[in-house]
């Protein structure tokens, strides 16, 4: 048997999902942006949220847990806000409308907040981040997950790893690009040292009766500990409250898991704050400052071993500049996953793959 | 010599130090305001940003660092933000006006986002956060700070412990109340750790060579870090560039310690962002979510040795709630630096002591 390639060209791949969703049935428009909003973490190196995700968003649309015709709502306005509801369409193509909305109603206005309800797992907050920062508006945005962390002091789950993420524009500097889940670290930390038989330090989760534990297969029959104790905690829960309790999305046990629930689309919510920075300072005074805050921070001194300091989104920048250049590494797994995919829906993986990484064309 | 009381009465300590602001020369509204946000400190137990203050805000009035009859200006204005100069006018004074636009703004088109420039320590976040909750608002609001912590892979100081406060109303559960430094801990228990002559855990602090330290007094010689590394770093710094790099105050470096820089006033910056909850879902109907949302978290099963599962600002309500009782003990030190600027004001400290701790009434 052949080996199949493991490394991709991102724009091909992108195609690749793209034509699949497609095929699946859903609407050009919308299974574009899935398709970048999924490539766009890959090359990022977030692969937790690249094209992996691809055979669940299939799944959940093939058992109609997912309405890809479902027409996004406007629930209700104001001079400054919007509450939408996503009626179970994609979470990516239900955060793009929000977005967009945002940001037209952050110019006409000055600031916007949009609330959503009724949407799914929406990918990584930095590609929403990344396309404010194009319009030069500063983007907050935060979502609420399925039960993951415990309360301080709980035993068992009961809030997501909420993720927030802040895009800010600078000038010659690279953007500020924050996209941080509220966990200690992701759970797939855990399984990396829990396959290893390695065990985790301490603090960063607890055994299913509540102890603290450094054992990674108990942490992982327990629970992931929120970022720095209760403040994790606290943040986690704003982010339960704004994206969801507000929006009248689920929160808590009321957001349903994309891969156990079956029975009931997930109801995640969201909240996405934009800010028009010529409201506050001219656009190119705003940036000026930030290079200099960035190129402030990079001149710092720095601590025995470190030889770089970096911003917010730095890492992942270079991620993406190599990834363009080299190709997309996906593990065996997700290949034969994803070329299974391809075969049922007659979309050919293989002509995706990078032929030769060192003359490999960015696109 | 006669032992001073170490045990005051809220209000009368809140009125003593009106009093002293007053016959400084403070407009009595400001005074008022400032008192206020003193004593909600040492009610709710963040003795920190307490009467303790009383001395340092004094002192800096007496040198023309802070300036008590500056017009906290509106430098520009939309329909959903507001940027002000505070002028160095004190910290509390600008952040009420910023408080009472914001929330005035939002009830008029839904939300609002103020940015303040030309300000100093404006106190506890929670101060503001209570009273957007007695308008049934939510609000988010922060601040930056002067240099205190460096940036993951630093050495030195360079972003402040700038803070987070969230507040969100609820029905008949308390109040969400989060009120948090973006620091690991706050730098007053390494102090304490120190005088004991005890270790700190390891996460908390850096020596000045930038090495990981569990000596206290190494610690205080170096920097406190952020909480969660680089997720701590990344969330500090996105509130340094919304509150200063955006509004045109300090940041960085250019934020001015107020205990030690008496040639220039601080140049803090604030960002406020007001919701109102009524564009998104009727009041009551959130406020009933908010309730079963608390309920539920309140009712998980605890972990081995806790007694209940709090949330953000039920600690602090429970110290106001004891503290308005029985009054509140302050420092001997503390009482001593009050009494003497009692003294040279010709206000009474003696007069705000509790007579009879168990018959004092709460007002």
């Amino acid at each position: 048997m052949l080996t199949m390639p493991t490394r991709y060209n991102w724009l091909k791949l992108q195609q690749f999902c793209q034509q699949v969703f497609q095929k699946a049935g859903v609407p050009a428009g919308s299974a574009a942006i899935v398709a970048e909003s999924l490539i766009q973490a890959d090359l990022r190196g977030v692969d937790s949220h690249g094209v992996v995700r691809t055979p669940i968003y299939l799944k959940r649309v093939e058992k109609n847990m997912i309405d890809p015709f479902a027409e996004v709502e406007i629930v209700s306005e104001s001079n400054a806000t919007i509450l939408i509801d996503g009626h179970n369409n994609f979470g990516a193509v239900i955060g793009m409308n929000a977005l967009t909305l945002a940001l037209g109603k952050a110019e006409q206005n000055g600031a916007a907040i949009v609330g959503v309800k009724g949407s799914n797992h929406f990918g990584t907050g930095a590609y929403y981040a990344m396309k404010a920062i194009e319009r030069d508006m500063i983007l907050l945005v935060m979502s609420n997950a399925s039960q993951t962390m415990p309360p301080t002091g709980g035993v068992r789950p009961f809030i997501g790893t909420n993720p927030l993420a802040v895009g800010v524009p600078s000038n010659e500097e690279l953007p500020y690009i924050l996209d941080m889940a509220t966990s200690v670290v992701a759970r797939g930390k855990i399984i990396v040292s829990a396959q290893k038989g390695e065990d985790i330090p301490f603090g960063w989760a607890i055994d299913k009766e509540g102890n603290p534990t450094t054992d990674a297969q108990a942490a992982l029959e327990g629970s992931v500990l929120p970022l720095g104790g209760a403040k994790g905690y606290g943040i986690s829960m704003f982010i339960d409250i704004l994206s969801g309790v507000l929006t009248g999305a689920g929160f808590g046990k009321y957001v349903n898991n994309m891969y156990e629930n079956w029975n009931e689309p997930q109801n995640v919510g969201h909240l996405f704050i934009a800010v028009d920075i010529k409201r506050f300072l001219p656009v190119e005074h705003f940036k000026a400052r930030m290079d200099q805050y960035i190129r402030e921070i990079k001149r710092e001194p720095k601590a025995p071993g470190v030889e770089e300091i970096l911003i917010p989104g730095e890492i992942e920048h270079r991620r993406t500049v190599e990834r363009k250049k080299n190709g997309i590494e996906l593990p065996v797994q997700v290949v034969k996953e994803l070329d299974a995919i391809g075969r049922s829906y007659g979309v050919s993986l293989a002509e995706a793959a990078c032929q030769n990484y060192s003359n490999e064309e960015s696109a």
